[in-house]
């Protein structure tokens, strides 16, 4: 999948926006939906996306599409940090499957940080059922 | 450094942004400045920032100061893309040093990812010397 690859409109967060596939949502307006991830690296390992912007990665959004999704970043941001009171966040988006794209559907990664606690690999086990999920993403919401 | 920290005004990015600190510089307009990162991670690692917010992190940006720091992050991306050819290309933020932050003035990494090519650790050896990422430089800025 190269960088300027077009949009596929059957990717699978394409499908979790418009309700086709499940997922553990945590937020959502008129221009995004935050929902945690299913391979966390961490507890509160969640996502934001754009809900209508066709973009592949972040080379092909419209610049007002970008504002709107990373105003939902630091929000999720903040109600992560007030939810769960990690040490630190690291917020990541990538660009290609080198980068380690795995969704093309541009994302951004918000993933608290516990001083101690090595972060997992994305994926390196199966997906996390929504009933562990779920209490974390109610702490989440909570906050927000 | 907690998360809630205040910002210091004499950071190290804050004495690039004032120029009292020298740096290998990418873009600059009213609001953000991009520049090489002198502990790249691989070739074309570079940074962008808010010239003017003093934002500790990402939990401390007003909205507008935001997008334009995004807008700067997306040009920088595209230029970096287009000047370097990389397989991908990672957008990571860190928020508080156990995440990685070592600067306490927000900024983002813009890093190139070449197949094959492991990412190197950040700050793991000294700092890379102006006459080696000028080059990489000229073609980042040739390309915006």
């Amino acid at each position: 999948m190269s960088l300027d690859a077009p949009y596929d409109p059957h990717n699978i967060f394409a499908k979790i926006i418009a309700g086709d596939m499940p997922s553990v949502q945590l937020y959502e307006d008129d221009d995004t939906l935050a929902f945690m991830d299913v391979f966390p690296q961490s507890e509160g390992h969640c996502l934001v996306v754009h809900k209508t912007a066709p973009a592949t990665n972040l080379l092909a959004i419209e610049p007002q599409a970008l504002s709107a999704v990373m105003n939902g970043v630091q929000k999720i941001t903040k109600a992560v940090v007030k939810g769960l009171s990690p040490d630190g966040v690291r917020v990541a988006q990538f660009n290609g499957a080198p980068a380690g794209q795995t969704v093309f559907h541009l994302h951004f990664h918000v993933i608290p940080v516990y001083e101690g606690a090595a972060l997992g690999a994305h994926a390196s086990g199966g997906p996390a059922a929504p009933d562990v999920l779920e209490p974390v993403a109610a702490k989440i919401r909570a906050a927000l």
